[in-house]
């Protein structure tokens, strides 16, 4: 391909699925590239990776990157945007989003151990994940060349694409010869589900697209009741027993599945310019968001609070973009984190039937001082006579607008 | 009392309960001055005013206005609000603030038929909505006084309070004998309760403080599914069938309250400073909020759906201040509104113990097309080679600013 | 050319230059289109645009459109964004972007109206201004191709470009010959130059580069002094003298030039993703903005103000990028222009050698209200003991954070 | 006066002069409180502080504290609230608001030193300095009390003030005798005047209301050339001579005042809810604020500057309100600060008659590429076919929304 004749080595993001394989021997094949791949387990639910391993070995991948990430991704992606309160459009969690940069990274630094000059992915030229993991890598090596094969290729069709891998000996499970493409996308955060039967917008999403939580109507009939513990904004225990970020995750989402929690159907805006239908489901992040909003209640006071809220629609959008190694994603950050010194403490919460249900909050922190609030004698902590003043002042414009406005 | 000796005549909120009725006779006597009711069906639950015209008779008013105010209320606020989808601190739907400025809109006008110079209300000096009530007040006519009982009088405690009604007569319902002051509010959209039980933050309110909606847990088992239809980014129908507004949310509310939706128990920030712990139920409001969202995913830009999220806290938080009546609340209005225009079309939703599930929305207003998103062929209505531009360009002041830091 | 052989009529933004001569050659000989020119009055400071008919007659255009639109220039486009207050990073009043929106929906209209498939414009493929053309198109007809010669051509240098000139004998005039591209803009808000002498940063733009303005140093010595009124936010007359709009910013652009008002070197950040430096010269926006701030400064209530300059970096980057028929543009100016309402008055400047001074304003709609503000006697305006009650309870929530935060 | 009965030492922030002896005094008999007096220097123009704690003994203050502080203000205030090139209403820079939290803070720790239970000030219930004395007292202890004698006193007239003044034998300068309260205000960053012969907003304010700056036609008819280097976001020299804060401040200053820079006069609209109008002057935070947007033009990338001008009003507003030790204000500066690692280099500027000209700008920090921007060739740093992918997406969503508009 003239476009990257100049291109050496490339350090592929590789599942050892059919797509990605097919990717690999076409850079081999097309562009003559040396491969180098890198296969993470993010906690996509694939217990083994020896098996990507050695697909990659057999294919003549000259080096090969396998590695458990799980860890980093909850505390240095998932956690950080979490403390923002961060969803997109009102609804969704991030899920996807979130999990490219970190892929990217990894990318760009294995392009460097290995010498490697460019890095390819699996994203196809519609969605935004190309966008998240090429802006990522321009962000953390300027002279990297990012290979998007779905833009490059010749492939008219899906045949066509079978073709090229049944010549090349790649194997293709049987289920998969029929198959339209069909996208999805799985992290410790959320799986996603898009395309085919999900495109028509009035169409209920049928329950097979779902892949990692039962129906609120299949959940069972009775209530978990669990408590999440903070600090510094992140949660660190599930009833009282410390846990990694990732272990914590993992059990959230066990407890989110089980009880139906998580699920979205939502139509979206994308970066590149059109909506899209997806079905997501992140059952561990829904605990998650609203176990965080409630400790914040309690810890957070209200100017941090509110200037919070209002920034966190424009810190949704750059991660949903792919902006998070920008300078403004890590100005906001900066921002958020000094907000989340003080939050710390217990949040209480009922699991049932896809409802989260914050039933207690308390802390070492908190800022609830009952004294101010009670109906009842508050011993001089609030002077209602102040009030009087605090409403005339803030009216005072009003006021005088209104007096104008009559004419006067 | 010296300070309110220039009042001659008060148009007062009147519930007929036995606070406002302690209201009512301590302007008659502490303040020497006329007293003009205005009790309002917004929609609180109370089949008949006619009782409270009756008491106001009797303890004297001068005047007595009764109005049914649900369509207004619905039209007018909670309409306009719910087409900016406002949520205050992230959850709160903002049922108690909507309604105060329509309240203060009636008592000032009121105040001019009946050359009333004063307007009462029994909201407390430590909680918002004194504050609501006389922004709005102000805002509407800057020469107005506005009398709020519990920050002037001098009773001490709820056995002084109960005394001065027993020595004037004011009935006195037997349960309310050793009760302190509870608060509850009530109207077409919400409901709310806070003080004593629920002081504790991490105690988990008990079942009956709830006044309108069944516990998830008791909601029946089984799916109730609905379409609402929208117009200009309103409400118009459910399952077809064209309803008032205020018909509507009244319908929405019964199935809102049988399928266990739309309770909160939250911890917010009190515009005058302290934290209050509250239970609210939006039944109605709660299943509309997740309609509108869906029924904008198809039909509003993404510019023009962004803009909205990033306004919408200030938005909420405008109305939760009180400042409805505010020149920035208009021109947010008017932005919210402007994209409104093509808001219609149809959600289909299930409900189901505690959840609401958009599982479809269609519109002949629709900007979703699936021939741009389609994994299929697309016939050329998308171009994946202009993402590889696009990417490019959105990089390119990544790459610079990667060079530059790496010292280039 | 292949990319646009299905070409058939091109509506071309034609200035009667050489520049745009080589491209409606290059339009009729390389994709074989008819060519209809569009050649508009914009303020430029062409006195006569007949010249540009008659040599788009000699070169064949078909069909010749030779408008003056310096009134719903200003009145349609630059008024508006005045209403915001508009500035670009702080200080760029945005002169080129807000004209290239109007340009572009004449080019769509006269392809409506003369049945052409596509519009033609002569900015370079590395600037701001091709971005704003196409959007601009696109938005009002999705269908429409928008042919950008700059980025298309084969030409590799200045000389191939000369020599197709030659070639198609298109009259070159003498000083042309050597020139490198030079970008120049102008229109009736201001003038631009960008390039070759200004591409270091460091070095001080050359006085020749200027082309509407003395220099401070050179105005002369002395005041002059004006009073602009404005009606509903926009400026409507100068010394109590009404003039339509056009007349009105030429009438300052002679008051600014004459005394060195507007200039301005910048570097600024583009859509397309580099820093650029330009000088540009604004004479008759510079005094309007600052008298349009004085007058609203004493007829906008402060939410107003405040809501529109915390919106106006927003609105600004909006007409810079080139999104002025977007949906959010139009959401912004419903709010922007709901504030203007009562934006009347008068204004008097000093201008004198590069400074705009203002030394009063006035308005029949003046919320500025001197019993209240007055150090003297107020009568009882305004009570001193309200700003007790006001700072205690904004400052209540911080004195409650001060005593969590040294563990009480 | 039984309000403050339980008071029995008080810091009063003294300056020496009439009015804050007469606050001595009242503080002494009327509340029976010692007095412990702090006299800061901030650069307000008197050069020697030893009067003022000769007063204070004399007049039996308990404790004086004199300091000179200006390192501290500029270096910890002034500077870090440069960062942000904040501006309130577009105009004002914030010299009186800055020096506030400056003074509240010292007075709290000397409280806390001298064992004082409240501090006070002499500040006037109608303007913007109570609050911002007593938001900062609150917030860096919540039980301090905060007395502002100018709300409590029971004088009616500047003449019961100099009344009581001549009974306790304070000394009254002959020229105070006739005249009413006149507002002055300075420090190192600049002066205000507001009421009496400024009260008319049509009327221009004469000269002699200005303390520090000539005027613009006053100014020599020569240009004043300079060059500002910064650091990290902050000034560090002046022609390549390195100055610490406060002494490069005041050389900025002395450059301003003698060509006539950094005058304004405005109409401002004060946080308790009227406007006021005053004439300030800020010579050396002028030449500043320009200098600091220059060198950030070629230091910041467009995201971070962006980010920057989108929340600077908000950050305005908080300094202006009083809300500088506010956690939202501690979380912008986080923000803001996060950005200026790289804003380094050098600005160099005319100073003439009231203009600050910048004319160049240079940083090794610098991400200002000739090779992308230039007209000439770039030897493929920028490909200009990348922009029509670019524009095309960005395109998409408006062509969509066109389509639909028209009924597709």
């Amino acid at each position: 391909m003239t476009k990257w004749k100049d291109v050496k080595k490339v350090v592929l993001a590789y599942s050892g699925g059919l797509d990605t394989s097919i990717i690999l021997k076409w850079l081999q094949t097309e562009l003559g590239a040396e491969v180098v791949t890198f296969t993470a387990d993010l906690g996509q639910g694939v217990d083994d990776l020896e098996p990507a391993r050695r697909k990659a070995e057999m294919m003549g991948a000259k080096e090969i990157y396998v590695e458990d990430v799980r860890e980093e991704f909850v505390s240095d992606f998932v956690f950080p945007m979490f403390r923002a309160n961060a969803v997109y459009e009102g609804t969704y969690l991030l899920g996807t989003s979130i999990a490219r940069p970190l892929i990217s990274k990894h990318l760009v630094d294995i392009a460097r151990e290995t010498g490697a000059d460019a890095v390819a992915h699996g994203a196809t030229g519609k969605g935004n994940d190309q966008v998240r993991f090429e802006l990522a890598a321009y962000a953390l090596n300027p002279d990297i060349k990012v290979i998007a094969p779905w833009r490059d290729w010749a492939f008219k069709s899906r045949t066509e694409l079978l073709d090229f891998a049944e010549k090349h000996q790649i194997p293709i499970a049987k289920d998969k010869r029929n198959e339209a493409p069909f996208s999805v996308d799985a992290n410790l955060l959320h799986s996603s589900s898009e395309g085919k039967v999900l495109e028509d917008t009035w169409e209920e999403p049928p329950e097979y697209v779902h892949q990692r939580t039962v129906s609120p109507m299949d959940a069972p009939d009775k209530v978990t009741e669990i408590t999440i513990g903070f600090q510094k904004g992140d949660a660190v225990s599930i009833d009282g027993k410390r846990l990694s970020p990732a272990t914590l995750l993992a059990a959230l989402n066990d407890l989110g599945r089980d009880n139906g929690i998580g699920r979205l159907d939502l139509v979206e805006n994308r970066f590149v310019g059109m909506k899209s239908r997806g079905v997501y489901e992140t059952p561990g992040g829904t605990i998650l968001l609203a176990a965080h909003r409630a400790i914040e209640s309690i810890t957070l006071d209200r100017g941090a609070a509110h200037l919070k809220d209002d920034i966190m629609p424009r810190y949704a959008e750059l991660i949903y973009n792919g902006f998070w190694y920008a300078p403004e994603r890590e100005m906001l950050q900066a921002l958020i984190d000094k907000s989340q010194e003080d939050v710390e403490g217990d949040v209480r919460l009922k699991l049932y039937k896809g409802n989260v249900i914050v039933t207690g909050r308390r802390s070492p922190k908190s800022l609830y001082r009952n004294d101010l609030v009670t109906f009842e004698d508050d011993r001089g902590a609030y002077d209602q006579k102040d009030a009087e003043g605090f409403i005339r002042l803030n009216g005072l414009r009003l006021r005088t607008l209104a007096a104008r406005n009559r004419g006067e």
